[in-house]
This record gives structure tokens, C-alpha cells and sequence, in this order.
């Protein structure tokens, strides 16, 4: 089947630059941002470890965690049909029907849709917007995808912390805002915060993102790691970006 | 009175490169280290306003303070009654003894020692490290002021949010391994993490160092400060250390 067929109206295939892979988008829903990249090169998923990612989207995260660990499964759940469907699509185009299953359904209900405890990790590039914050998206989908309205944070950290087996690792990218309410629901939900990476755009600039490795039940004591920079001048990414990235 | 005529056996006079002021210091006491240096100039204290340094050690942080900010008055409780002797002696050689005082006493009763929500601003550059962390040091002075000893972190969070005013500030320098710990407790009494800079000693390096300021009843939202970077090769301070240390 040639790739284009996978394809409706308004979508288009990205290369994702690993292991010959496309990604079908659709930017009237959702284009996958430098956050989920860089938390594809932030989480780490060990040999024979499962995945699941809440909130996936057009299924980005677990298809370059399959592309670049050694995980044995790999999992999205995405509440939007559109998007899930997208994500189906692109896991059938690149021939990982068998490693990667897209669930349609509500990270608040994940703890219904699979067993408790039976991930060895949980990812999660979540809306960062509260309702407080920031304009609301005048498209439903975009919205959806950036404000807390069918999620909370709370949700995403507690769900994570229901589907984690003992020791599990909690993988979340987040706006740097939210640093110390993030770390306050990981505690109250016993996702201990073990590794902290500040991502700033340049090196004399305030970070835009943050990202949080957790794990369940762990001993309080976070790593807070180097800086990522991303650019070195405007339009140059650092070497450690196009590394991340893959070319 | 001639500057040496403040001194004891075994003690010098530090410039601190501010005012004409120097410090009293005894290697076999304590020290101020760089951390003293930084959170003197990341604490902001404005006109007319009173500030107490919980564990100010041999006063590096008042007497600082007082000179690089319009701050009226600038109060040190230390424990350890050496420390709080050479701290008065300090205050006295450089002519501050109507703008800072010093009280010996414990951190843990400061709500015994001065009337609640009286201070603007509290600072704190307490030890580190908990009993489980490290090595004791040998001498008892220099352990009490590195090890959880005669106070935990809890303690100097909890003092620090009765001494402070509604909406006051509060001032911490601290070491990144225990971020998501601080967080916590500043957050279980009130004081809200506003403000975060990671010390790096060098640009591609962990952080060493974690500043942080809250506020007592403020609203949740974190701004994460562009990186403080201490070297840009061994040896050499970057410009924004110089002039943090004024030279």
C-alpha cells in the first residue's frame, strides 16, 4: 500500500528522520511539537518494558519510543477520535501494528481501560494551559490539546501513578510555570520527582520547558540535570538538539 | 578603634568588596562560601523594609544585605554563640550597629524571639544536609552549620512563614538534590514558590546551587530565572558572578 493512501483530506506525512518512519498530521488538529521530541530523547524505556503514553495525540511519543528504545509495547490512549484515528494510521503506514496500540478513550478512565500497575513506564506531553491561563483556542481540537478542559494536571498524575508498577518511571514535559505545583501532585501521588531538565531556547534566556522523570515509590532526591539548550543562534540548533532529533 | 582591635586569636577581616565593610571570619568556625554571596544577591529587599536571616552565621548575609539594599533594618538569629559573637563584631567594626542586630538564639523558637508576621523578608542559607547525607564533619561548629543538626528543613520553612508578613518574601539558597523536598514544605506553609534560578558552575554542568524566593499566601505560578553561570573557564568568574561579588 503506498504511503499517500493512508492519507485524508488536509493530512500530511513528516518524516520523523528515525527508522524511515512518517507521521500523518493534521495542522487544522494537532502538529506535534520540540515537547514531545524532547521528551522521546528525555524518557528512557529499558528491554522488554512497556510504554503507555496519556494523551497521545496523532500518536508522536510512542512511535519514536519505539523507534529509539528498546521497549517491548508501546501504547497511546487520545480521547479525540480524529486524532486517534491518526495515529492508527500512522502506526499501520509504518508497519508497527504488533509494538504500538492506540486506545481511543479518557486519561480520567485509564485506570478502567488497563489493568492497575501494568506499565513499567508512563509519558505524558499533557495540556499546560489551566483554564486561568492563556486564551482559549478557538479551535475545539487545538484547545482540547492545550488547556485542562477534559484534563487536569491531577489526572494525568494520578492516573500515571494508578498504571505505574512499583518503581515505574514517570516521564512528563511541562511549561516550567507549573514547576512546583507539578512536583507537589507527583508527591501527594507518590511519583517521587528523581530528574529535573530545564530546556531553555538560549543559553542567557529563561527556560520554556521543563521535564520531570518520576518514579513511583521512589526515595526523595532529584537529579537536576545540565541545561538543555536549543539554540545555539537563531535558526542553529545545538548539537545535542539535532542529536534529539536525529539529523 | 582600629579594625584589628575587633579581632580575636585565629580570626582575619575579609573585604567583602561593598562599602568599605569587612567581615570577621575563623576558618575553624565557618566561613561564607559562594552560596551567602548569590543569595544576597538574588533576595531583593526594598526601601523601609526589615529583614531576618535565619542561621546567619558569622553575619555575611545581613551585613551584605544592608549594603547592597534600601532595606531599613536587617535582623541575624544564630544558634551558635561564637558565630553570633564574631557576627556582633563585624556589625560593630563597620559603624551598622543601629541597622542590623544580632540574637543568638534558635531558629526553632524564633516565634518566641520576635512577634509573628513582623519581618518583610526572610533569608536562609541553611545546611544542606540531612543526617543521612554526607559525612558528619569532625568539628562541631562547621557540622551544625552544614548537617540537619539543631534544625531541619522543615523547621527553618515553618519559622520563616510565621516571621514573615502576608504576601513577604522569602529567600532561600539550598543545594538542587532537594528542590522537589523544599517545594513541598514551602508549600505546606504557605509560602508559595515564585521564583527559581539554578546555579550552574558551568554552562554545560549539573547546577550546584538552587536560589529560590516565595511568598507567603501568593498564588501559585513559578517564574525559573535564566541560568546563573559561576565559570567560563576555571578560574575565571563570569560577568554577572563579578558583579554579584562587586569587583
Amino acid at each position: 500500500m503506498n504511503r499517500e493512501e493512508f492519507l485524508r483530506e488536509g493530512e500530511r506525512i513528516d518524516d520523523l528522520q528515525r527508522c524511515g518512519y512518517g507521521l500523518i498530521q493534521d495542522p487544522s488538529v494537532f502538529c506535534f511539537g520540540m515537547d514531545a521530541v524532547l521528551l522521546s530523547g528525555f524518557a528512557r524505556v529499558k528491554k522488554n518494558e512497556k510504554a503507555l503514553d496519556l494523551g497521545c495525540g496523532n500518536g508522536i511519543i510512542p512511535i519514536l519510543l519505539e523507534a529509539k528504545t528498546a521497549g517491548s509495547h508501546f501504547t497511546g490512549l487520545e480521547i479525540q477520535p480524529q486524532a486517534a484515528d491518526m495515529a492508527r494510521r500512522s502506526v499501520a503506514m509504518n508497519g508497527l501494528g504488533e509494538r504500538i496500540s492506540i486506545v481511543t478513550g479518557d486519561i480520567r478512565e485509564a485506570d478502567r481501560l488497563f489493568a492497575p500497575a501494568s506499565f513499567d513506564v508512563v509519558t505524558s506531553n499533557p495540556p499546560y494551559m489551566t483554564n486561568a491561563h492563556g486564551l482559549k483556542n478557538p479551535s475545539q481540537a487545538l484547545a482540547i490539546a492545550r488547556h485542562e478542559i477534559l484534563c487536569s494536571l491531577e489526572d494525568v498524575v494520578r492516573q500515571a501513578a494508578r498504571m505505574l508498577r512499583p518503581m515505574g518511571r514517570f516521564y512528563l514535559v511541562h511549561r516550567p510555570f507549573r514547576l512546583a505545583e507539578i512536583f507537589r501532585q507527583m508527591m501527594n501521588y507518590k511519583l517521587e520527582p528523581k530528574r529535573l531538565r530545564l530546556v531553555y531556547p538560549y543559553a542567557d534566556r529563561e527556560p520554556n520547558m521543563v521535564l520531570i522523570e518520576g518514579v513511583k515509590g521512589g526515595r526523595p532526591r532529584i537529579t537536576v540535570d545540565r541545561p538543555l539548550i536549543v539554540y545555539e543562534k537563531p535558526g542553529v540548533y545545538t548539537p545535542e538538539i539535532h542529536d534529539i532529533y536525529g539529523y
